[in-house]
């Protein structure tokens, strides 16, 4: 489904020429607990990961819409404002979200100072995000313990301790990375990302760090970015950029050694259709493992007058409970697919409407112009019992082309969500 | 938390004068089945019910603003409009929703024919409504087959009959009455709902047939039904008007002898208040007998600054699968409450929200202006084990206040729905 025009590369966030990157385990979550110290020998999974630049880079980001805001995004925004656009570090820890904190500023703050300190570089270089519970007091000390060991680790191979580091309920760190050409140069984008409870991810915290050494201005660095976030993260789920603390920041260090890419233009568009690859492919990672998930959905909707038109209803559709519900028991209950799409506050003609599914085991017509067909359910039983699904839309309206990705609602996210906290 | 300055008393849609009802199984699921006709003498639940007034009555509706409409809502509407807003008869089916189908609107017609001559009245004035699977052939063979039973069992205690049919995966009926004086004269009003997956309301079928016998012209009724539904039926998890069939009707015979209400006077308020007590408790039913439900949840939002701010943010919590799961567990995670405020698309300040949970066994804070505060997880552990609890918002801005009702989000829910249609 996405294009392979780039060659994919491992590395992560590291893939690109002149970033490091480490992850320790400082025991945030135990931090005040008679086990606190033991437990930093005890080889528990990482918590707080650290990036950093060889040079100045060009940075920007996009952030949550929520007005209930952690204290790391008010931060990083701060600090990228004041740097004008400068960022040669990022430090980020799980296990705590440092929101709704009466001293969450404050803290944050603190831990930006500490990283810059350690790193010798500007407090306002620094790019900064939590994840984990909210309105939790944020205990400033294990960080101040963990950054000696982070700077000390920093390597060139050091993403997947990083990606490791940022993982809550994810079964699996999300890295991706591609490599490609302008202007002659070899350029390298790469990127990380975390997702707990991606079944509903305006709840729940997303967290994508990319970096590239392809030169690229701070302007077009935010065009490319938000054109994205638009198509893949904000398709993922409902609204990836509503939780508390949704953060996806880009770096670019520009030691490919192209000529900055300043203006829209051609190779502005093999840039952003680099950043697309790695971005989307975090998105599918992202939404099969959200939290409980045992399939990968994919709703496309095709032939759509315009491209909102077709991401609201993909969304709606990939949103639904009883939709996801039906696809965790392999139920081709097309219906709720109809309905769904028909409280998707999008303009279309259903008497249009073809919806079928598709996954590696065939492709099933199960609706044509807003009315059902005959079909087998054997057939569409095997089908739907794969791991990753297509539910394809065509409203037979235009030509404009969307999807938005999501999992299936099983017992356990009932089970994960259920008693977070402990 | 609902004002009982009215007698509740028992009769259902049968509690008003002038109205009978009825239920039997025609087993409309089994049409079809070699053993259709064995299932006859089953046993089985009922699955279609009839109201019939004695007299012509004004009748209207508020239908669901789903684009994919059920053909019983487009032949309701129709109806009421070829009559003049004028009905003597509702006939309501569950296991199929009629739905989606080619020739949904001519059954939806045949099935209004049928009726109206079995009762010797004018097609318009017959109410339909359809529940079940949305895009299976509507088999109008056990319908037509039924009706002289449901018409010759029409009694003025069939209510009961009548709010079993009506039934899908509900495991208890739902029917509410009260009596209240206006003019001198004794009237009554009320009514039995359906729900299921009461969860996400916004997919489910909710149906709702009210009777009244306290005379109100057609323009006060749909004033007064307007108004009750958007702080009932509305504040219902999410959406109670977007799934495809969901229709609230009412209809007023005038037995009760007093001068019509044909103004926004004082008898109005009565009658508008008699009419919100019987929607909030059949909306307090629905949520509580949600899909694989263990717990009843309100969310109260006090001291907003307007009406739509309380309801949308009172919505918003009550609708979040992560504090529905939270409540499931009784895990006093009081951040996502915060979460789906922030996310909610309204104006407030976060940072002079108070978030306390309640119960039978106690009220606790949790949040003080946005801000977290100590509390005993003991304490909040027995709050949140009840099975009836209370999210109350403060947003210490205003001096309005709404409420919604919804439920937990349990294995169960996943259960019924990942195998819905068998």
């Amino acid at each position: 489904m996405i294009e392979e025009k780039f060659h994919t590369i491992d590395g992560g966030v590291c893939a690109a020429k002149g970033f490091k990157a480490s992850g320790v385990y400082c025991g945030i979550k135990k931090w005040g607990a008679p086990d606190w110290e033991e437990s930093l020998t005890s080889g528990a999974k990482n918590d707080i990961a650290m990036i950093f630049a060889d040079n100045v880079c060009n940075a920007v980001g996009v952030y949550t819409s929520n007005k209930v805001k952690g204290a790391p995004v008010t931060v990083t925004k701060n600090n990228l404002e004041r740097s004008g656009g400068k960022a040669r570090a990022v430090i980020v820890n799980s296990g705590n979200a440092n929101t709704c904190n009466p001293d969450g500023i404050e803290k944050a703050v603190k831990m930006c100072e500490l990283t810059a300190k350690a790193l010798n570089i500007p407090t306002e270089q620094v790019i900064i995000g939590s994840t984990g519970v909210i309105g939790q007091i944020f205990p400033i000390e294990p960080i101040e313990n963990a950054i000696p060991e982070l700077t000390e680790k920093l390597s060139y191979t050091g993403n997947a301790e990083a990606a490791t580091a940022i993982m809550t309920t994810d079964t699996v760190k999300k890295e991706y990375a591609v490599k490609f050409v302008i202007d002659g140069r070899e350029c390298h984008l790469g990127g990380m990302a975390k997702g707990s409870g991606m079944i509903c991810p305006n709840m729940a915290t997303t967290l994508n760090f990319i970096t590239t050494d392809c030169a690229v201005s701070a302007e077009c660095l935010q065009k490319a970015l938000s054109d994205v976030v638009k198509v893949t993260y904000n398709c993922l789920s409902v609204d990836g950029d509503q939780s508390t603390n949704d953060t996806c920041v880009i770096m670019s260090s520009g030691l490919a050694g192209n000529n900055e890419i300043s203006a829209e233009n051609e190779n502005f568009g093999v840039f952003r259709d680099a950043l697309y690859q790695v971005m989307a492919n975090l998105t599918r990672m992202l939404a099969k493992d959200g939290e409980g998930a045992t399939k990968l959905l994919t709703c496309e909707v095709s032939a759509a007058p315009d491209i909102d038109t077709a991401i609201t209803i993909a969304k709606s559709v990939i949103n639904s409970p009883l939709v996801k519900c039906a696809m965790f028991g392999a139920d081709a209950n097309w219906g709720r697919v109809l309905c769904a799409m028909g409280y998707a506050n999008a303009e279309f003609d259903v008497d249009k409407a073809d919806v079928s599914f598709a996954s590696k085991a065939g492709k099933i017509l199960m609706c044509k112009g807003g009315s059902g067909v005959g079909f087998s359910e054997e057939e569409a039983k095997k089908i739907l019992s794969e791991d990753e699904i297509e539910i394809l839309i065509d409203l037979n309206m235009g030509n404009v082309s969307a999807a938005a990705w999501g999992c299936d609602l099983t017992y356990d996210y009932v089970k994960i969500n259920g008693d977070y906290r402990s």
